[in-house]
């Protein structure tokens, strides 16, 4: 079994869209038009969409949430994210009804600049328990572009881990849409959050105060395993413990969208913290003129790594997976 | 020859970091105190640190510059990054004065959040005049973390591209300390400063505007060359030119501390684009417990890599610098 963690409703129908611009636009103000979409809306722009591109290039399954860019926690107030995220995660919650054997639930959480990432709590466990949602995607920067808040290792972050672990769901740290000119969103934001995010993790302790904590960094890890060597000097000169340590909890997929960029991540991280992923249809969406492939094809490059036992890149397809995320395990088995 | 084109005055005399403390605690008032260092104590520093090195790991020259996260654009205001500016850049110039035959200026620039980077050109056309400086630091991100102020892409900083252009010498493109505490210095923002500096060259017309203006991207690009596929797939949907035609303008450095890592530079982005450097002593100044070796040792890294001809290891060594040195290269002709 082919397990793709990484995937966003990028299709979804563009009512969609337009109500949350009518959404953001009277943010302040109690906003109660019903989102219409229709079962069959759904089913158009996932069959020609995600579940077309499953079939097409040999994956099975998709951890499946609302798009990462238009989490855009900056917009509004805490109720306006509150409105927005159980909106979204209700429409993956569609989805993953309609196509059960192909797409499982993880959910947006409704964070907000200022506002304590404990009062995602509910959310979170509305998605787990009434939708079967298996993970969720944590945006270290509600602020979307000027980092504002506090690291991920802050205390104010841990009410938040806590019902992680006792619900048994790992999060994706995942930035959403930058307001800040200097950084692109999926070519510059995306990147450095996953980086930061990273490093934030080899200065604290919170893996010690949170042992079953499981995190993923998408993208590949960002810039870190191109600079592991960097990472375990830093880590090293700070006297903190070896970086390898932190590969008990936080794990890096397999979104990086060229063949040497997959087999270094594989290579430097090895295959007990590598899951595959491809992100498709989101960051880049295009066939590459030069392969005739897409380049977020991801699963070309893992199968085109050699010397990899069956055993390893069974790892990277299903094993890990299962891994992190028991509740997706429990409903497999 | 082997030239090193990332170095850093990291082990000046404590009396720099004090004279620093007290300037910034008077900013706002006119600080008169001079910095007294003797010839001697540079000397100290020089052949027990980075001249030591040199020697130890078989290089020849290095281009040296202030210390990059010192330079620390955000503190007090403009005339405040001035002076700090104009004395560093005095000290640098006394380095390699007393070290001709193995160190070569680089600048600071005296930038300052919100102020014209037109207003550095005086600095820079000093230090290329009167001392022979070949090459200046150009900071991203003057306010020193928050991305408070305009992409480099934008034409507030044409005037000051044009003085480089017109005096023949490149900007290496770095960011200083972080006060984010979001981002670690040089595990996040450093990192982060490549990799979003790179994307902004993605988007617009910078180098059409200015064909014969020259980047280096330090640290390897910070995530650049592990997400090339990336890079290229978003250039290719924003219907932005191949992401190759801007390696006629930009280079990348071999600031990446371990093996795999410059392995994969060179592999991805291809010899006339790298260019040796090892950012001694700085980021990651520790020896490897593994190893044995400093991390920061990057002539064994590039040493290490099979398959690369010797012209093609003399332009990572030697040939790349002179070319984006002019005035490097008819110094040493």
């Amino acid at each position: 079994m082919i397990i793709d963690i990484h995937g966003h409703y990028t299709t979804a129908p563009r009512q969609l869209a337009a109500w949350r611009q009518r959404q953001i636009a009277s943010a302040g103000t109690p906003y109660r038009e019903p989102l219409v979409i229709t079962d069959d809306e759904i089913r158009e722009t996932i069959s020609h969409g995600q579940l077309r591109f499953q079939k097409e290039r040999g994956t099975d399954l998709t951890l499946f949430s609302p798009t990462a860019g238009g989490m855009a926690h900056h917009y509004g107030d805490e109720e306006t994210s509150r409105q927005w995220t159980t909106t979204v995660n209700d429409l993956i919650h569609r989805v993953c009804s309609l196509f059960p054997d192909n797409f499982v639930g993880v959910c947006q959480l409704p964070q907000s600049p200022g506002v304590s990432p404990a009062n995602c709590i509910a959310e979170l466990q509305r998605c787990v328990d009434e939708y079967g949602f298996v993970g969720c995607n944590l945006n270290p920067d509600p602020s979307d572009g000027y980092w504002t808040g506090a690291p991920l290792t802050d205390r104010s972050w841990y009410p938040l881990y806590e019902k992680m672990v006792q619900l048994e769901v790992p999060a994706m740290i995942h930035v959403s849409m930058s307001c800040n000119p200097n950084f692109h969103g999926t070519g510059a934001h995306y990147l450095n959050g996953d980086t930061t995010a990273f490093m934030q993790f080899v200065l604290a302790d919170l893996f010690k105060d949170l042992p079953e904590l499981k995190f993923v960094i998408p993208h590949g890890g960002g810039a870190v395993p191109y600079h592991w060597g960097r990472y375990r000097g830093i880590a090293q000169d700070a006297e903190r413990p070896p970086i390898d340590e932190l590969l008990d909890n936080v794990y890096f997929d397999t979104c990086v969208y060229h063949y040497p960029g997959v087999r270094h991540l594989v290579e430097v991280i090895g295959p007990n913290n590598v899951v595959f992923a491809s992100e498709m249809i989101g960051a880049v969406k295009g066939i590459d003129a030069r392969s005739g492939h897409y380049f977020d094809d991801t699963k070309r490059y893992v199968d085109a790594i050699q010397g990899l036992s069956d055993a390893d890149r069974h790892k990277i397809y299903e094993g890990n997976a299962l891994k992190i995320y028991p509740r997706l395990a429990r409903r497999l088995a």
